[in-house]
């Protein structure tokens, strides 16, 4: 078996960026950093540009495509000024290919030489904490990183960020719910290297707190204050979580992985291997357990990425409770999207065909008007009864849907939907059941690997 | 439309017992009086020999089979007594045919010419309170019923009583879970008449309170010491709820009769017009809605019918819970019996036969070590995962039963049972699913309504 710390230097090789790489991005940023230097004295703002994120940290890591330059406007020109100024700051500065976004904050995304560098105007404020915005903190992140982590140390965020892809787990935006990169530095600084962190981490039982400038008396105090099951206090802002973005099921990954990692170190983690299965076999495993695939495709609206998978996490819950309101079980349901002009909606359902009756709860006996309007109700279509049962009257009535089908070509309006998936599934939409999702899998080859993970369920990792 | 006086008084002319019945009942109770007032001389015993129940109390009605006949001992003789010398006269009082039975108490029940006379003996008190059992309170009951109720108003009990009977809620015993005849004696007295009874209980929101004597102070203080939708404290014992047997569902549907009585009087209510109904027409109707029917026959053991339907009662929740357990959801359940050597577990289920596969929901991630042993179980025969979903490892294991025919042939002794019934489910045990029930249809004439009834499942007065 090879040991961690061969893993380690084995990962390091792959992920540490050689001179030319580095070069090469900060040639694109500095770019970035003059364009908007040039754009801010044409406007007259006394801007102060600067290349903020892992670039500027040190902890970029090979394959990286996220670079954040950041305008910081002087605070008196306020915050409106964000939006006027210094998005056309931005803008300016962005070049050919661009996109306008609105998450929290209004920024740039630009895509240059194959990076998506964010362009974000903020304020500039003096400490972190006075109603400074996330945008406005990002600055004393980058000092204090730089500050607190040493050369070597650069290395073991470097290795984490990976093990974190390896695993599904990097990334704060919606889409992932995982690891920032932020994140990752300050449980290196706080562990000391990454052997250590993922040692104590296979024994976390959340809420863990980890407060490295002490900010709180206690972990008790920080746990009253946060509510999640990782609170790493920020060391520039004791009022904000760094880890609040990360969901419990990606922490649970992590801990997880770590235990899997120290029981049987394995590259595996750090670079899962393909997972190519030939569609039949998939179709067989799914026939093979007796459930059901059912997939509704549709486009995909252009906005940001945060956006859009803000729209698409609400829009699955919303399909999944239509489903489960009308009686079709939800085995396990994924939202996906190549970002440009695909979105599938995907689910395992134990059936994708409901006998044609249901059991019907009705009012309690001794609400006397509602009895009546029950009893003499035309709506339903009863099939028997109605009866008395536990203090109330129940009738054995037709299902509206027997059909999951019909049920998601007919009814997907009245879920809950974000509003731009409501209006591409307006535009198209298409409904696929069982052998039928083979379309997909032929026409889109980016959803195949994604469609055998969740067919298999099982982690590549594992 | 026929108006309730005139249904009513056509109920009186069905029900009333002419002279000569009246007769004959006196004779067969008259009879074993005598017979026990002589093996209480014959053992040297003081006892006090009384005719008890609605005979005594001249609410019998036409049809009625039950007849009670008490031995009181003397106070002095004790609690241990009743089992010796009291049972000992009640056995030589019973004639040919008996069973001695101990449901709450030791008595003796006797089927003479037709009828079944419940010998009981019992200690001789001096108020219904102090230190008495229900057997105890009996001769009190009668007492006071006789001394309250009105000639005219034994009628109005009477009606009530068929009523009752008609909607299937007749009646305090455990098969029944109904009222019992000194309840409808008491709300008689409470109410004056058998409409009063009628209008007043349509309105009905429990928890109702009927304290006829006043032991309590208001009716919230009868209810913080009775947990039950319907309090009626018994005039003779505070401490005692006439009620307490009846069930929220006989209670509901006594409330919802009396609104369609008094809706639309008629007949019917009294005596529900027979369902005969072609086998092959109940299984269409169950085939149309798209559910299933499954029954597991077996033999009845020859106790009481209180232990037996107490046993019947368990069962069913143990064997429904079974069913659910394994993923097959249970529409309806009934437990039926002849009381003679058939019984019948009835189930109508969603389904009858389940996909292979289930998703099981494993330990929290946290707890290290009950991950591990779930991860390495072999037990499981998995289909697809581990996978992390909500801070648990879940699976797509192999369900154990797919088909709730081997459920049931394999798996019944694993269930909650009585175990009397456990034992005769030993010795023999029959499962039929949907078509195959024709079987019971064609065996157990008594059978066929009350299947009919299970798969219509409107009441027969709605």
């Amino acid at each position: 078996m090879t040991s961690l710390s061969e893993i380690k230097r084995e990962v390091l090789k792959r992920v540490k960026p050689t001179r030319e790489e580095e070069q090469r991005v900060w040639r694109v940023v500095n770019r970035v950093v003059e364009k908007a230097e040039e754009a801010a004295r044409e406007l007259g703002v006394e801007a102060l540009i600067e290349v903020e994120g892992s670039i500027a940290k040190g902890t970029w890591i090979r394959g990286d495509k996220d670079l954040d330059v950041f305008i910081i406007l002087p605070r008196e020109m306020g915050r409106e000024s964000l939006k006027t100024v210094g998005l056309e700051i931005a803008r300016r500065a962005a070049g050919e290919k661009w996109l306008e976004s609105y998450a929290e904050h209004p920024y740039i995304e630009a895509e240059i030489e194959g990076f998506k560098v964010d362009i974000v105007p903020c304020l500039r404020v003096e400490k972190a904490e006075e109603k400074a915005t996330a945008v406005d903190r990002t600055p004393f992140h980058t000092r204090y990183v730089k500050e607190h982590l040493t050369e070597e140390q650069k290395n073991e965020v470097r290795v984490l960020k990976q093990f974190l892809k390896g695993i599904g787990a990097y990334g704060a935006e919606i889409k992932v719910g995982g690891f920032s990169g932020y994140l990752c530095e300050l449980l290196v600084i706080r562990y000391g290297s990454f052997e250590r962190l993922v040692e104590e981490s296979a024994d976390w039982k959340p809420p863990v707190v980890i407060d490295i400038e002490g900010h709180y008396d206690s972990p008790g105090k920080a746990v009253q204050v946060f509510e999640a099951p990782l609170i790493v206090v920020d060391p520039v802002d004791r009022r904000r979580n760094v880890a609040a973005a990360l969901t419990e099921e990606k922490l649970c990954t992590f801990i997880a992985a770590s235990r899997r990692l120290l029981e049987k170190p394995s590259l595996n983690f750090f670079w899962p291997p393909p997972r190519e299965i030939p569609f039949q076999e998939l179709i067989k495993m799914v026939e093979d357990r007796g459930s059901h695939l059912a997939a509704l495709r549709t486009g995909c609206p252009r906005v940001a990425s945060e956006v859009l998978w803000g729209q698409l996490k609400k829009s699955l819950r919303g399909i999944e409770k239509l489903l489960e309101t009308y009686g079709f079980a939800v085995l396990d349901a994924r939202a996906w999207s190549n970002e440009r002009e695909e979105v599938v909606f995907l689910f395992e359902l134990e059936k994708v065909l409901l006998p044609r009756g249901r059991v019907a709860r009705g009012p309690p006996i001794y609400k006397r008007e509602e009895e009546k309007r029950f009893l003499e109700s035309s709506r339903r279509r009863i099939l028997a009864g109605p009866w008395i049962a536990g203090g109330r009257w129940h009738v054995f009535e037709e299902r509206s849907y027997v059909d999951a089908r019909r049920l998601l070509e007919e009814k997907v309006f009245s879920a809950s939907l974000g509003e731009l998936m409501r209006e591409e599934l307006r535009r198209r939409r298409e409904v696929l059941i069982d052998a039928e999702l083979e379309k997909l899998y032929r026409e889109i080859e980016e959803f195949r690997e994604e469609l055998a993970d969740f067919v298999v369920k099982k982690p590549r990792w594992l």
